[in-house]
Formats: structure tokens, sequence, C-alpha cells
């Protein structure tokens, strides 16, 4: 028992692995279990790893996986919604629990998928799908136990904010900053996912689910990207005292909840201004608790794969641990944007 | 079953009474449990709280809750080693789960303390030991599990933060930001344990305990606190490009691991520098996860209410689930403090 398995040996599958196996020996006197990832699945063949150490581990037969009862917990680390909604959901109800980074998956599936986990009194956590390496599912959901949060709030996506920092601080065009980041490997081939805005919105919509307590579909969010940012707009902010970041905002705002991504000014004072790079920060509004900030790298394959396993090291220790997670399946309504003031491309936001 | 003891009606137990029966119905909703606080133990008379709407749950005597089967955790909130100490180990002893906000106790007693509860499988849980409403020790904890911890630094102390920020920006000397700091009601009438250091010490050891898996002796640690700085001090940070903070921090350093509280150089471009007033910000570095900043108010009553009363969710629900949150009894050694430079009494730290 207490085996596990790897979905997708990409970036972070591959990570995921390498942490997992470096720790081995303190995760099993952590658990108290003598685990071990037994499948990793890809489609392609082991023989495109060569120098693997683990080639012996590599299926790629999704049900040979499902079908092994000694498999007890499914790291889903595909992305996208198809297979591994499809993967996730018959993990989930063939009594697995299953971790994933996968935000696109959790914001458009999340409900239904809590709810399965639940019934069957496993976890289905996803710590890395936000933030990467920043503890922030966790945390926020701990901050809900017993406080009032009003209001999510930050930078969730660092290819943009790479880009942002480098138009900001050097002057950079965003073509010129975008092929940088592309450079770097920093941002992919096809980055328009980062750049439109549409990561980030994935990412709000699970923090806005979780807070709300009701899906929140990423279609109903406003969401604009940052290839419109000129150097007018960078000057305008600094000419205001701050700066600008894409601003991933969720707020409460009694019956007229907002959830928007957009480039917004954000005030030198603000915890969020000194945020740059690929760094992330998520700043959580508590009624009792106040502005707390979680800050760290919001990608990259160690961060990210170290936040996976921490999720299979819960999964094994306390499977259904995460059953006091959830929200309804029921649609959050989300109202119309709300901005103080709109100059060029950059959105002015309350109390930023 | 399932109800609540408060031990003190101070700041912090106050408030968790506030915000516990603020929260009530969506805790008893969270916990599945019918959760109340049935008793509040102050040595003052109820009386001395005219217009308290919960007079009625008021004792003078420990024994009445020690002997109470009812009571299933006990928020101990009256701070200081004795007789904190003696309430908290004889309620674990009875099996019931505790929760704290004592840093001093949790500095000294911890190894024995989750020793105990671990034996009990009930929770001993103390969030708002460190940080007041920032959450810090589960993730802290979280980060351990799949991760290589090798420093955890930061801003641990309100008090001397908001002091330091009135002299860094505003040219006051410390006596001065001292007195405001005590008329704003950040610093009590007797700062001591705030301006010598030694809250922050207290601090630093616990998470030094948890990274090091050992007891850190808050005597075997290097403390200076701020009384010293002088307009010569702040100076030399400015010219350096930084500013002046009291720096807690925690390194394993292979052979060699340093614990130490001083008043450091910290270079603008640092995640702490921006930290001001009466905020705490802990960086925690791990190998895998790389830097994660956690900000917030390190203090105030619902900071830290709010703190102790996720802990009390948390026992309710899951008794025993702080079990793998321990470290040992023996008493890590400590090695003499190595800084990079000293300029007058500003430390300048590797790396910062």
């Amino acid at each position: 028992m207490s085996k596990i398995a790897i979905l997708g040996h990409g970036v972070v599958g591959s990570g995921a692995a390498e942490v997992f196996f470096k720790n081995r020996e303190s995760i099993r006197a952590k658990t108290g279990q003598n685990a071990d990832i037994k499948y990793i699945l890809e489609v392609r063949d082991a023989s495109a790893f060569p120098g693997c150490s683990y080639s012996d581990k590599f299926v790629n037969d999704f049900d040979v996986i499902l079908n092994d009862s000694e498999v007890t917990v499914v790291a889903e680390l595909i992305g996208g919604v198809e297979p591994a909604y499809r993967f996730v959901k018959s993990s989930l109800s063939a009594g697995k629990s299953v971790v994933t980074s996968n935000k696109e998956l959790v914001a458009k599936k999340g409900a239904e998928l809590l709810k399965i986990a639940r019934e069957k009194n496993v976890s289905f956590a996803f710590e890395a799908s936000v933030g990467g390496g920043i503890p922030i599912i966790r945390p926020l959901h701990q901050c809900l136990a017993a406080d009032s949060i009003n209001e999510v709030a930050g930078i969730l996506n660092g290819t943009t904010n790479f880009i942002l920092t480098k138009m900001f601080r050097d002057g950079m065009a965003f073509e010129e900053a975008l092929k940088l980041a592309q450079d770097n490997g920093y941002a992919e081939r096809d980055p328009s996912d980062d750049v439109n805005g549409v990561d980030a919105c994935r990412k709000i919509c699970i923090l806005a689910s979780m807070i709300f307590g009701k899906q929140v579909n990423p279609d109903s969010v406003f969401t604009e990207g940052i290839t419109k940012i000129t150097r007018e707009d960078i000057s305008f902010c600094e000419s205001r005292g701050g700066t600008v970041k894409l601003i991933a905002r969720a707020v409460k705002n009694g019956d007229s909840p907002q959830v928007t991504v957009c480039p917004a000014f954000v005030h030198k004072d603000s915890q969020l201004a000194g945020v740059n790079d690929v760094y992330n920060a998520i700043m959580v509004r508590g009624e009792a608790t106040g502005d707390v900030v979680f800050y760290g790298k919001g990608a990259g394959k160690f961060p990210t794969a170290s936040a996976v396993v921490n999720d299979i090291v819960n999964a094994l220790k306390s499977p259904g641990e995460t059953g006091a997670l959830f929200w309804e399946e029921d649609e959050q309504p989300i109202s119309p944007p709300v901005f103080s003031e709109v100059c060029g491309n950059i959105r002015v936001l309350e109390g930023f």
C-alpha cells in the first residue's frame, strides 16, 4: 500500500519525482509509511528520458494505475482539462487521493471534484495550483475557519510580473521584455495564456471560489492582459508615485461580489509594489486578521514540485484531511467591475 | 462534549471569546460539532468585566475545568511560564487539546508539551505564539514535510519595528519613539522584553526548534535589543542603501547552527526592508521552495485572537492533528554568532 502514481513527466512531474526521491527517507519517517512512487504515466516512452534512474516506473496506460489498489495517491501534473479531468475524477471515485497543480482543472471543476473526494473520504489537494511554492490554499483555508475574509488580491502570474518589471525598471517595450522572458525560460513560446491574463484569472477563480463558497467561473471574470501597456501607461503610474502590476482580485463587497484581472496602479507603499521579477504575492484581507501577505516564487520546477510533494505527504498521512475544504457547484454571480479611475490601459482600484 | 475553556481574559483572551462568539455558527458548521465556550478562567471576578455578555462562564478554580470531561479544548492565554505550564501540562495529560499564544512557554517547554500531546493523541497548537495573525507555524511545518529548510529570518516584534520605523523615517530618538509607541498602545509600560529582544528571541527559538528538530534554548541565543541605536547607526544604514531592522534569524549552516537576534542592516531590495510600523514578516528559505515570505500584523487583539480560534477549530475538528509536529527535548547546541561586519550598533548579516 501507500504507492503513488505521478501523471505526467514534464517540468513539474519530473520535479515532483526528484523532490520525492530526494526526501524519501524523511517522508517515510514523517508519514510512518513505506511510501514510494510506483508509476509515472507518460505518453512518451521511457527511452525519451535517457539516464532517468526510475525508467522502470513509466507506464502509458492510465487504467494500470486506476486498477492497482496499492496506489492510494495520484498526482495529476498533466495540465489542461482533458484528459486530466477524466483521470482525476475516476481516481477520486475509485477512492484514491488526488493532488494537482492544474489551475485550469480546479478553476473549472473544483467544486465537483472536492465533492467526490469528500464522499469517498479521500483528499483532493491543489496547493501547487496557485502561487507555486507559496503556501496559500491551506493558510487561506485556515484563515477562513475563524475569520471573515473580505478580499484576496495579488500578483499571481510570474511571467507578466517579470515583463512589467522590465518595462518599468529598464524602460523596455512589451515585445522586448517578452522576448527576454522567453530567452530566460520565464515565458512559453506561446505566451498568450500568461500575457492575456488567463492564467491569473484561473488562479483568482480558485481563491474566489474558496472565499465566496461557490464556483467562480473564469468566463464570468473581467480579464485584461498586459499586451497593450505602453510607455505612457508606465509614466502615468510613476507620476502617481507607484508602479503597474497585473492584479487579480476578488472582493466580497456585499451583494456585488467582484472578481477582476487587469493591469493596475499600485502605490509604492503597498506591500505588492516591491514584488518584482518572477515573484508572486497574495494579499488576504481578513476582518480580524487584517492584511496578511504571502510572497515567494510563483512558478518554477522545484517550488511547484515541492508544493505537490507536500500535498502528497499530507494525503498519505491523513487521507480525507481536505474534507473541510469545499465550495458549492452553483455558480457565483459576479457583478460588473467598478474602477476608481481608468487612465490609458491602467485601472485604478480602490485601496491600491 | 466539545466544550472549550479559555484561560485568561486579558487582551487576547477576551478577543478570542469575541471572535469565537461572532463566528460560532460558522464554526459549528465547519466542525460539525455543537461547540461552545463553557469556562473562562480569571483571577478577577466577573464583576471586573461589567456588561460582559458571558459573565456566567467565569471561574477562578482551574480544577473545575480540568475535572470537567466535557471540556475537550483548553486555550491558554495567560502568558508566562507559571502557572501556564502547570495548567497546560495537566490539561494535555488529562487528554484535552491545548492551544496557546504563549511564546515563552513554547520556547521553553515546547518539546515536552508536544510529546505529551502526541502520547495522548490530542493537539498542542501555538499558531498565535509567533507572528500574531500571520499563519506561520502550520505553513512552516508544511514546508518542512517535503523540503529542506536552511534558514528562517524575520521581523518578529512589532513594538521594536514601530520604534525603528519612527527613528528611521522621522528622525526620532529612541526614547521619543518608545514614548509614542506606548501612547499608541504598541508598547507596554514595561517594554523591556520587547526592546531588549527577549520577545523576538522566544519566537525565533520556536521556529528554530522546528527546523533543527531539537529544543533551542532562549538562553543560548545571542540577543541584542535596540535601546542603543543612535542617529549614527541609522545614517550608516541609510548610506549603505538600506535600513535597520531587529532581525531574528536561525540558520542551519552545517555543523555550526546559528540563532541570533540583533539590530541589522537590511538592503532596500530585501523583502524585509519595506516591512514598517507594527508589521511583522518572516522569511523561510527552503532548498526547493526558494524564499517564501509571510507578512502581516504581528500582534494586536484580533489578529492574535483569530489565530487562537483557528487553532481551536482545528483541535475540535481533528484532535491529534498536530501529532506530526514535534522536536526533541535534547537541547540544540548553538554556535557563536558570525557577522559579516559590525558598525556601531549595527550588525551586517550575510545575504542581507
